[in-house]
């Protein structure tokens, strides 16, 4: 272990401030990397006093000192002293309650939790502003990545007009794991599962449910607009082949689930899911499970940020920087107290972009005019046809790419195809991002 | 241009509290970007009062509002009713009288001033905290990289203990001409000079001046420790040939300007320099005049941020989100408060890494059973031996490589070597990163 002589948590408050009272709700990893971290400091500036978490006894641990109470009694915690409440166990319900019952008391709250921000985070901030106290959710989008506080500080000067990013982890281990490997998409998805990069059922981060709620967020804080994540579009990557990272590749490009959201006077264009993406840019060269995240911003122009998105120790680096971020305002008597105004834009996934469509098909001849024929009588323009050689007859693939439309002129096309007699699957339609 | 909904700089302080009175000394480029986002954004959060410059009536642009007032009087300035000062002029006099007059006279300072910060950062951090002032300077490292705001919150939970980053994008536009165009270090320097990217003395990039300011800032914000810039050894990247560029390609390697700072138990071991880097390594991949930073946590493990490093705009935007930050803890009466302990470690350049030996040699037998002979008696591991075919015999390029060893131990070996009578030029002896 490196030594340093940094001392963090230490200098979080005003020399000689009475310590802030810190209590800890969901005694999970990440939870018990954040008691670490604060015991370890071992500084009098943050005092963690209370640890709470269902089956309590089974969780206590010898490091944490002896005056910590350990409770499974929420509102005990929230009936006491303490300055500032970390909300650790996820999910909508009880975090809902605990949060807002802590704020109602007068409590800043510090939390990791996406699910509730996504769909709770203005009223929440609302509430926690009335009340004259501080809600923050550094640690709910890309873990250790610290975008959320640079969008609170070093680019609040800015006018951010666009974010995109790679912000789920099993879906980027999966895809670099077929682009790396050329194994068909079960077989990486068993082997994220067997590392733990994937739970049993993937179906949230498969389908892109984790990653449109971290989009949600994203749009609350660096666009201030109010987004529900259930409102932005998410397409699968189940649907990905390993034989469309071979197209890929002879365009330049290989896939990436990317959630983008781009503001454009009162429409927030906004998608989740994979697109092709050039392999020589910073979405391409992401590997395993790491995150990243862009944002553009009208005077500063692109910036990118790459780190571990997920893992106890990141994420809880990201609650104890929010806790020291807290602490120093309570300090110095301050508290939020800014009551943003969060613009209400449409939400559209009809972004304008060139296509990639994958089609399986039996062979016949005529496939290419039929389809041709579709795209144009749709006014849409082919840019390039490409079949690779070596595939069975019985079961085709091959790509168009199409100059850029909107995504609502592709999908009335889209249909037209779907119901051609050689077509063996549903076209996989992928934006090509440049 | 993005039509955005947000509206920064309005939010910045609590609604209904007064606006902070902002006064801008320096009106060059960033100044005018500066002035330009204040008043674009048309909030009445941040006000602009004053913008001093010398011959301030040539300086005159329609776009302020007419009540600024315009003025060459920097006294005048500190003597007004303004509440946080911006200084832009740079260098170190008159800007560092400015600015101890500006928190002597109670008035809190953000500046891009990367020589005074590097220089006297401490000292005038405890003048602000001893007068409850802020003092900000986010846009002193990498302009519109948002990573010192980023250890101020995002990162500050974390333990950090490394750090390093391209940090001057002179030289990486150079080096990174010289990889693409395999063009000589002349050429490259004069078409970086002729599109702007270096002044016609650029011996302050060149030579590292520039990056060990920046990386002493670093030093100062993410390690929490004291180091003078000149206490930073600093290579020059003038002795960096395109063959080189040949050799480091057969290594999986590129070059870059890097600067690096490792704090381990008391010693600070620091390096600013040209460095052989993985192709495929973020440092690899940045290309042209960007800039990144990576930092290394205890906890939190490698994050990178990754942007422009210079421009009006991007820098721009770092001083006015400090301005923000710092606007909004005046309003909730704040101030930073916080007078942080700053280790004083002793300064070494003395790295243990693998090295990159290029020599220009008349070729003639036995010269590599010679260096072969002081490398041993040195006690020091040869990796491998490069010598690419077609060189013209008079002055041979070739390459050994060592096995990881500190730099102390490799100079007496490289003394020995220079007095060597085959030998054309100095050894270029470089750092390859892993």
């Amino acid at each position: 272990m490196p030594k340093t002589s940094s001392k963090p948590v230490k200098s979080a408050v005003k020399n000689g401030a009475p310590a802030c009272r810190v209590a800890l709700i969901g005694f999970g990893t990440v939870g018990r990397a954040v008691a670490k971290i604060l015991c370890e400091s071992g500084g009098n500036a943050l005092r963690l006093t209370h640890i709470c978490n269902r089956n309590v006894e089974k969780k206590k641990q010898p490091w944490v000192p002896q005056d910590v109470v350990w409770t499974d009694d929420v509102q005990a915690v929230l009936n006491s002293d303490v300055n500032i409440v970390i909300e650790l166990i996820g999910g909508l319900s009880p975090a809902e309650q605990i949060v807002r019952g802590a704020l109602e008391a007068g409590k800043s709250v510090v939390t990791a939790n996406k699910q509730l921000i996504a769909r709770r985070g203005p009223e929440l901030l609302q509430l926690a502003a009335s009340k004259g106290c501080q809600l923050e959710f550094g640690a709910s989008v890309a873990g250790g990545v610290p975008v959320l506080p640079a969008l609170r500080t070093g680019l609040s000067g800015d006018r951010l007009h666009g974010m995109a990013g790679i912000l789920n982890g099993t879906c980027n281990y999966i895809l670099s794991r077929i682009e790396t490997a050329r194994i068909p998409f079960s077989e990486a998805l068993e082997e994220a599962q067997a590392r733990g990069y994937a739970e049993a059922d993937a179906s949230e981060d498969l389908d892109g449910g984790d990653a449109r709620a971290k989009l949600a967020i994203l749009v609350l804080a660096g666009l201030h607009a109010r987004v529900a994540p259930e409102a932005i579009r998410a397409r699968t990557i189940r649907t990905v082949d390993s034989v469309d990272f071979d197209y890929a590749a002879e365009l330049g490009c290989t896939l990436r689930q990317i959630s983008r959201a781009d503001l454009k006077a009162d429409t927030l264009f906004a998608d989740v899911g994979p697109c092709l993406v050039a392999r020589d840019s910073p979405f391409g060269r992401v590997q395993r499970n790491l995150n990243l995240v862009l944002t553009s911003g009208q005077y500063g122009g692109d910036m990118a940020f790459l780190g571990a998105g997920a893992g106890g120790d990141p994420t809880a680096v990201a609650v104890v920087s929010d806790l020291m971020f807290v602490a120093e305002r309570i300090s110095a008597k301050g508290g939020r107290g800014v009551q943003e105004e969060l613009a209400a834009p449409q939400i559209s996934p009809d972004f304008e972009t060139p296509w990639y469509l994958r089609f399986f098909v039996r062979d016949q001849p005529g496939i290419v005019a039929r389809l041709a024929e579709i795209l144009a009588a749709h006014r849409l323009n082919i840019d390039a046809l490409l079949q690779k050689p070596g595939f069975d007859k019985a079961s085709l693939p091959f790509v168009i790419t199409l100059e850029p439309c909107r995504d609502s002129l592709l999908r009335p096309a889209l249909e037209k195809m779907a119901g051609l007699d050689f077509m063996l699957r549903p076209c996989l339609c992928l934006p090509i991002l440049r």
